[in-house]
Order: C-alpha cells, then sequence, then structure tokens
C-alpha cells in the first residue's frame, strides 16, 4: 500500500503531524472504505422554493442590494455578480467599538459580507469550464484589492459551500467574502507554523511540501505549469485536496492573469475530480492568504483547501481539534488521479 | 437585552473573545432566533436495525469484547459496563512506531478505544436521575485512573454523542473513551492559555471566570456546592452550556465521592434543560482535564462542554475556526435557567 513505512499486518490506524502548524490528524486506514464506497452515502438535497423567483437568479427582482461587480458577456447578460450578503454575519456599519465586561472582552462585528453569484442556476463548478472558473477566482481576487485596505480590515475569507452538509442554504451556486476585523485561528496557526519553520531550516515549509509532492508524485492528482492539486500528507478530510502555487507566493491579491487561469483550471478539474468520484458530494472550499493587516508575511504562502464533507464532526473531534479521515491520502490521490 | 455594553440600535453581530486561548467566536445576533425557534430544526433520528439484537443490550450475544468495568444492580443485572469499541479508531496493539517520509512525521496509532454502556436502551441522560448519571462519571474516572498510566497514553479523552447529527450511529445511549498518545491541540491550547493567564494575574483563568459568573449570574443555569453550569460569554454554539468545578480542579481523576454526585447532578440538569429547551437536540459533550503524560499542570482547571448540534459548521468556519453563534449567551443562559 503507498506510504506504508513499515510492514506491519495489523496496523489500524496512523497520527499524521500538519507540518505547518505541528497538529496531529488521525488517518483510521483499520475503517477504511474502498474509494468508491464513499459515493454511495446518503446525501440530502438542498430544497428549492419553486413558488418563488430564485434571487441570485434575478437579483434586481429580489431586493438584493446592489452589485459591487458585474462581469458582462453583453449588454443585456451577466456572467457574475457581487453584491452585499442580504443576512451579514458582519456588517459594513460603523466604528469597531471595543468593550469589556469584567475578565472578558469583545469587539463589534463590523466588516463586510459578499456573495458572488454565476449566471446559471443549474452549473454547480464541476460543470462549468476551466475558464468561467478562472473567471470566479478574477472576482474573488477584484474584491479582496477594493476591499483589503479598508479600514478595520485585517484578514479577507472567501468561500464556496456546496450542498446542505456543506451548510449551502441556497442551491443557486455561490461563493462568499468576509472582510473582518480579526485574524483568524487557524490562519494563525499556519502563519506562526510557516514563520517557525523559516526560522529553522531557512525554506519555505509549503514550497518544501510542493518540491517534495512533485518529486514523488504519490498524491499529486493533477499538475499545470505554476500549480498542483494534491491531497495533503496529513489530510484532515477524506478525499481533502489543495490546489497550492508551485512557486513561493505569499499574496493571493498579487497573482497575474496567466496564473488566475491556471488556478482556475486546477481548482475546477479537482472539484471535476471530486464530483465525479464521490457522486456530487457535499463540500466545501476556501482560500488561505496573508493578512491584509498591514504587516508582510513573506514566509506565507496561499492556497486554497477543498474539504469533502463525508463524514460528521463527532465528540473525538469537537473536543480534540484532530480530525479522523478514513483513507489514506495515497489512495485517495490515486484514485482521484486516474479519473 | 443583556449583555450589552453599549445602546446602538443596529448592533448585528459581536465579536467576542475566549480568555482562555484567545481565539474569537461570533456572536451572530443580527440572525438571532427567538429561544423557542432552535426547537423547530427537523432532526435526524439515528436509524435502527429492528431484526438485529442491539449489541449494547446485550453484550455476551454479540461478539463485543469481554468487559473491563462492570457495575451490577444484583448478581443478574447490570447498571453500566466498559468494553473496548469493537471498530477501533485506536488500538492497544504493539509500540508506537514513528516514521518519516522526507519532510512528514508520523506514528502509530496505538492507544484505547472503549465504550460505556448504560442499561437502559431508551435512556437517555436526559431521562436517568441525577445518581444514575454520577454512576457514569464514576465509571469514566475508573477506567481514565486504569489507563493514565499506561505506556504511550499522554491523554484521555471522554465524550458523549447523541444524535445523528453529533456523529452516534448507535442509538443505544453510550460514551466512549479513547486514550491517545498526543495531547490534542484544542487541550494544548487551553493548557498554554491557562499558563499564560497566570503568568499574568497570578490567578487561574477558569476561577476567574467561575467567580464573575457567580458574582453576576447572567449566564449561570444551574449550581450547587460545588459546580456551575453555565452559558461561557465566548461561546461557540448556541445553548453551549460549560460544567464546572467553583473550586481550583486541574485533575479530574483526583475528584472525589461527594464532588461526583454533585457533577453527575450538574450534568443531568443541564442536559435536561437543553433536551427540554430544543425539544431533544443532538449535542455532544465531553471533558476536558490535565494529560497524563507525566507533567504536572497546575494551572488548568478541569470541565464539561456541552455542545448542542444546532447548526452546520460551513465554509467560514473550516476555513476560520470562528465559530457563529446565532444567540447571545445571556439569552441562552436566560431561557435555560427558567426551565
Amino acid at each position: 500500500m503507498p506510504g506504508k513505512q513499515n510492514n506491519k499486518n495489523k496496523k489500524l490506524t496512523e497520527l499524521r503531524q500538519d507540518i505547518v502548524t505541528g497538529d496531529w490528524v488521525v488517518i483510521a486506514t483499520g475503517r477504511e472504505k474502498r474509494p468508491e464506497e464513499f459515493a454511495e452515502q446518503k446525501r440530502e438535497i438542498v430544497e428549492e422554493n419553486n413558488d418563488k423567483k430564485c434571487f441570485f437568479c434575478y437579483p434586481e427582482e429580489t431586493n438584493q442590494e446592489k452589485d459591487v461587480l458585474i462581469y458582462k458577456n453583453s449588454d443585456d447578460d451577466w456572467s457574475l455578480r457581487v453584491f452585499p450578503n442580504k443576512y451579514p454575519a458582519f456588517s459594513c456599519q460603523g466604528e469597531v467599538n471595543h468593550f469589556e465586561e469584567g475578565p472578558y472582552f469583545g469587539m463589534d462585528g463590523v466588516g463586510y459580507h459578499e456573495v458572488i453569484v454565476t449566471r446559471d442556476h443549474k452549473k454547480q463548478i464541476a460543470n462549468l469550464d476551466s475558464l468561467q472558473v478562472a473567471e470566479i477566482i478574477d472576482a474573488y481576487q477584484d474584491r479582496y484589492i477594493d476591499l483589503m485596505n479598508k479600514k478595520n480590515v485585517n484578514y479577507i475569507e472567501i468561500f464556496h459551500n456546496h450542498g446542505k452538509e456543506a451548510g449551502a442554504s441556497v442551491v443557486h451556486p455561490h461563493s462568499q467574502l468576509l472582510a473582518i476585523p480579526v485574524i483568524s485561528p487557524y490562519v494563525k496557526g499556519e502563519l506562526d507554523g510557516a514563520e517557525s519553520y523559516f526560522r529553522q531550516n531557512k525554506h519555505c515549509v509549503y514550497c518544501t511540501m510542493a518540491e517534495w509532492e512533485i518529486s514523488h508524485q504519490k498524491r499529486i492528482i493533477f499538475e499545470n505549469d505554476n500549480f498542483i492539486a494534491f491531497c495533503p500528507y496529513a489530510s484532515r478530510a477524506a478525499f481533502e485536496v489543495w490546489v497550492m502555487p508551485k512557486k513561493h507566493k505569499p499574496y493571493f491579491e498579487r497573482m497575474g492573469n496567466e496564473e488566475k487561469i491556471q488556478v482556475g483550471e486546477a481548482l475546477k478539474i479537482s472539484v471535476e475530480k471530486i464530483f465525479q468520484a464521490l457522486k456530487d458530494p457535499a463540500y466545501n472550499f476556501y482560500l488561505h492568504t496573508s493578512p491584509c493587516d498591514g504587516k508582510d508575511y513573506p514566509h506565507y504562502h496561499w492556497h486554497i483547501e477543498i474539504i469533502p464533507r463525508t463524514s460528521i464532526w463527532a465528540g473525538f473531534e469537537l473536543s480534540t481539534g484532530i480530525e479522523v479521515s478514513t483513507i489514506e491520502p495515497e489512495t485517495a490521490a490515486e484514485y482521484l488521479k486516474k479519473i
């Protein structure tokens, strides 16, 4: 079996360390299913309200706010638009008030919450062509650049939820952008890990991963000139895939046109492979890039993480933060690569 | 509204900082529902296979391993038993082998995985009486003490999953224990936070919380001589409740009999209040206590966290680790307290 370093017969479980954060994940191969079996899970469908017009198909007619970005095919037709979320988790009104209650601290949830909507109600990312996915990336970057220097914006989170188990409440394919005043704990962990790895090894930890993966080809499922798509050694979920620049790139917003076309291709192909392998599973993907808090992060390396939602976080994961994946990343990669 | 420190009219969202770890949570009050509305969510039932005998009702007849602990009502009848999990995530065979693959590290998943089963197939924790819940705590402690000094056991995780959305795959009420060679990232974050708070303030951060909550009574839902049950200021989930010793107690395994009776009462009442408020929701609870890795952790403070599963982690939570709760902890506490 790929990835095994010893020949024990009754090996049930492996603990693998995330070389960036130092966290552990469990690869529970004792409970391993064949790759095909992951596709047999029952999945829930997001319910559509057929009495109402889809408010992402007809933003003008359904009380959506004004566009902050629109890409047009022609004068009459659009291919992508971005507008503020009608039910924002963060709102852009006002200053950030900090407050205290005895020993506790808090602050207002000031920020921006936008939705990025593609035209076709029924075409999810797996069904779009590579250039259409590159257009989505282009929109992410346009909005990122517009918001990154706004007051009180220190981190911009861009993500995509597909399917009910992944938290999508609307069928029409869309991504979301949240521009927030705090740096997320997960990204903080990666920044600290990347910094500390660089200090010890004088090399970027993500570049180290990319170089190892490219030279060994055990976990790579797709590559083009500028990007690799691979199942990480310490995958947190079955069939997890990362799309990452091959060269050292700390800042998503600095990516050029040719790279955008290539990351669009790598993302489209990765999502399509997951779509086919797991028969249209629920999944999330999200961008991890350097904060926009005025500091430089020369040792970070932006990437996109795609997490298929094939299992539920239970007490163990909630309590420990140690995630359990039920397939070896090498086996998942082999299966995805062939598709 | 309770908990508000200022009088802004359009306050949608608050960011609150976890004073132990420094992480942030979002209290999205703009999306706030009335407490009653949380009970209206559709919940899935764990399917029962009526053709087969429940293997927790009849462990002897269904190929379960031998008990490692049994509490008996009489010679013929048991009230609680503990046996190894038939499908262990960690297995107790062998040494821990460490291995490398290029830049990566891993180790064997050596450890123990046990299930703690109560007698009655239909009585979940909310329906047991306080002394029966204290008996479960007693079993947790018995097993903890037996395993804590075993070779390669550095942390013992004890948790309970109730309902399908919480990851329970078997209807019969049961808890699980995992004794593992690594310390979980979440507990590590709490240990580091508690240590650093103590260095700055010469006081335990959990004691600080307990003292503040007891003197203000805004978020406490139940208390007895030795324990409080409260909705934490920086709740990660709607209706989250912690059960915590009032006095400084780093080590769960050192708890005496009177305390076990009282923590049983506090846990039973908390779970019952959540059961009634949210109409039998899925939930997890788990124990966080000091590692058993041979070191002392004088500044930690053990507690139980109860997390009702009223929402799905989507891209934002997965990506950032910032959890979004859709009700103010003060409002949730007020509602739970009245029940």
